[in-house]
């Protein structure tokens, strides 16, 4: 179905199209229930109050009897249904939402039910987040990164150009967009010649990353072919993954960071479908080596998503777009990070998050944290103004947003946003203060 | 309350006697519901089947109009409750199932609803788990390990005496005692001048382990300090840190173990709580330096706990216990652990699971895994009768034993077993074979 005309105004530089309808969990000042809708244009459709009218084969109330998944407070059930499902949900609701239908368009009362305003309504974390895995994807990050710490000689760690490097994160720090974060405190080495300090981080840094949500999971010890990834792959959303760098050098090695990631990591409330995103696949990135058999892949699975990154301190006049990036830069793709996640059997559950890493492109601008542009301290970034930043100060505000364009269709994510508040004073024991 | 008699028998070498009471959950053939227990000699006490007569102030029914925490298929709802809640539970269970008291030892139909074999019963995972967090608490452990791969000098990481050392890994692939896991495909590095291969893992080993439950959780920015952290803990099982040794390797700079360890990691069924291990407490391990004040308590909360790993192989007539080791020689408290897990602001969960890392002590036989024993394959391990490993065998059944004993009491673990099986066939894309 292309992207036609709604009976709900949507405007040109809307994020959300009837080409788009991308999923959120919401509740209103109404209705405190969490349930699931759909955004298009600045109305959320509560989909609690119309799943009588979702009458396909896959979708029809019938089939549950133990309640609708779009009656549950998450999208975990949905999901779970794959792909055959999820179309049928679009065609559904495209249907419904079309200037030519009217069901919904005709029926005042039914629509007063249905719709709610996105400025009106609180979004929650979409889906119940079983576990989260954060990848390390772009190349031109770990590039930067690696030559900051290791040297030019020695920049990738020599997996990296062989799998899709990542590890296994915080999901109960999972927040959605608009939860602040206080700066963490935490021990640091700041003085390589003195012993460690416990206080507050001093290099607070952000990461621009998107995420994608699993559908289907896949069974422990079951291994998911590379060809059958896209099956469990529901739909994608804009992500900052707080990062504490003092923090984590001292505490990474040899296990990896911990606590300067669990701090928080904030998802915009939108997921934009695989299948919205259809239109905007664009070639893979040219990796430099032929990767094994199990991470092959010939069709294309990367996407043109632009991105940025603002922000507004409590120093600046008006918000600084610091990072401009796009998707497209990842070296590996969601196919081969989820062919090599199962290539040991490990099991994927319905809502399991997996970040891209910082996305980072070739250009200074695309540099997609501030230790990246600030060259771990040594540069200031300039905010406009007369501002800068080498790292987050207190109060800093940051808004990512990401939007996919063509001369037809504006697919958009909204945004992911979140401020960082004051370290609080430390509950230290009574005893030991 | 002491240990006391039950009506239910309970032979002197039983894990479960009325002073024990760990809670599990369980289904059995007549009944396929999952639902949560306690053990006591060789029977299970349903609770779902006896909720009415927790008649307390805190687990009384009305208290609960949506359902009883004991009505529960996991124990999520009963671990976020608290120590009272746990405390009155354990006193009306005590209760119920002493000689003394008629409830239940003369009501033969209720008698009858309410107790399960444990030889008929399917045990589940106890919990669910949100997260799932190991350290790496043992200085016996890292020390070993830290030595054999960068040398005695700088066998320890600079940070590891100043903080437990953890990692976040895979909550989804927790499984429960009885589990086989598949050994695990993976890239590997077996010849340091060639390119890595994919094949099945060479190096797969155990970690003996034990692990804690967290009880009431805690709020995202809200650290938990170290004179509050024991009232999050509910309390602990046997586990198996399945790893791929040679995968591990390869994959591991420089975010940390991933695949390595998602493979699988089993827990015994049985959590012992708190309250049962209160007589086994024992003097916290001696630490090199004074911690930060975060991290410092004067109580004791370190626990007497004998351990051994039992290996059955194939070629094996009897299974050789090749492990014997204690709880005790953990370097860093749980209390420590939580504190410091909790430090940065990181939020806990009902039902979240803590690793201790693997429980070497100072001795040959405590070495807790096979790489740390066959000092990275280079030694036999010898397992009886002329057998020997250096890693695991296809189908080696490895079966990890726990228990407390003093001269009055015996509270035992159960077992966390679990075996080995064959590699998979790589379900490889059909475009690349
Ligand atoms: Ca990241
Ligand atoms: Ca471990
Ligand atoms: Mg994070
Ligand atoms: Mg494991
Ligand atoms: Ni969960």
């Amino acid at each position: 179905m292309s992207s036609g005309e709604s009976f709900v105004e949507v405007g040109r530089e809307s994020d959300f199209p009837l080409a788009n309808l991308p999923y959120g969990v919401f509740n209103t000042p109404e209705n405190r229930k969490q349930r699931i809708g759909v955004a298009i244009g600045s109305l959320i459709l509560d989909l609690s109050a119309v799943v009588d009218l979702f009458d396909g084969p896959l979708l029809h109330k019938d089939n549950f009897r133990d309640g609708h998944p779009f009656s549950q407070p998450t999208l975990n059930q949905f999901m779970s249904l794959g792909c055959d499902a999820w179309k049928e949900a679009r065609s559904t609701l495209q249907k419904l939402l079309s200037t030519s239908e009217p069901t919904l368009r005709d029926n005042e009362s039914l629509r007063k039910k249905a719709f709610a305003q996105q400025s009106q309504a609180t979004m929650h974390l979409p889906a119940h987040i079983g576990d989260y895995t954060d990848f390390y994807s772009s190349k031109f990050h770990a590039s930067n990164v690696g030559t900051m710490v290791h040297g030019k000689e020695k920049a990738l760690s020599p997996s990296w150009l062989y799998l899709p490097t990542a590890y296994h994160s915080r999901a109960s720090s999972v927040v959605i967009s608009g939860t602040s974060i206080h700066r963490p405190n935490g021990q640091t080495k700041p003085d390589p010649n003195q012993p460690p300090v416990f206080e507050p981080c001093k290099k607070m840094d952000f990461e621009l990353e998107m995420a994608f949500f699993i559908g289907p999971g896949s069974e422990l010890g079951k291994p998911v072919s590379i060809n059958d990834t896209s099956k469990h792959i529901f739909g994608m959303v804009l992500m900052n993954d707080w990062s504490a760098r003092d923090i984590q050098a001292w505490e990474m090695a040899p296990l990896g960071p911990f606590l300067s990631k669990s701090v928080g990591t904030s998802i915009s409330p939108w997921i934009v479908t695989m299948e919205a995103l259809a239109p905007f696949l664009t070639d893979n990135f040219k990796q430099d080596l032929e990767p094994f058999p199990y991470l092959r892949h010939s069709d294309r699975y990367n996407f043109d998503i632009n991105l940025q990154l603002e922000l507004k301190g409590d120093d600046m006049p008006d918000s600084a777009v610091i990072v401009e990036t796009n998707f497209k830069h990842v070296y590996w793709t969601m196919k081969q990070q989820l062919a090599h996640h199962t290539s040991n059997g490990c099991n994927l559950r319905p809502g399991d998050l997996m970040g891209s890493g910082t996305l980072s492109g070739p250009t200074d601008e695309s540099r997609a944290c501030l230790s990246e542009q600030s060259e771990m301290g040594k540069k200031d970034v300039d905010c406009g103004n007369g501002t800068k930043r080498v790292y987050l100060q207190d109060n800093d505000q940051l808004t990512i947003k990401g939007y996919c364009q063509n001369d037809k269709i504006r697919i958009g994510f909204g945004e992911c946003t979140g401020k960082l508040l004051p370290a609080i004073s430390y509950p230290f024991a009574k005893d030991s203060t």
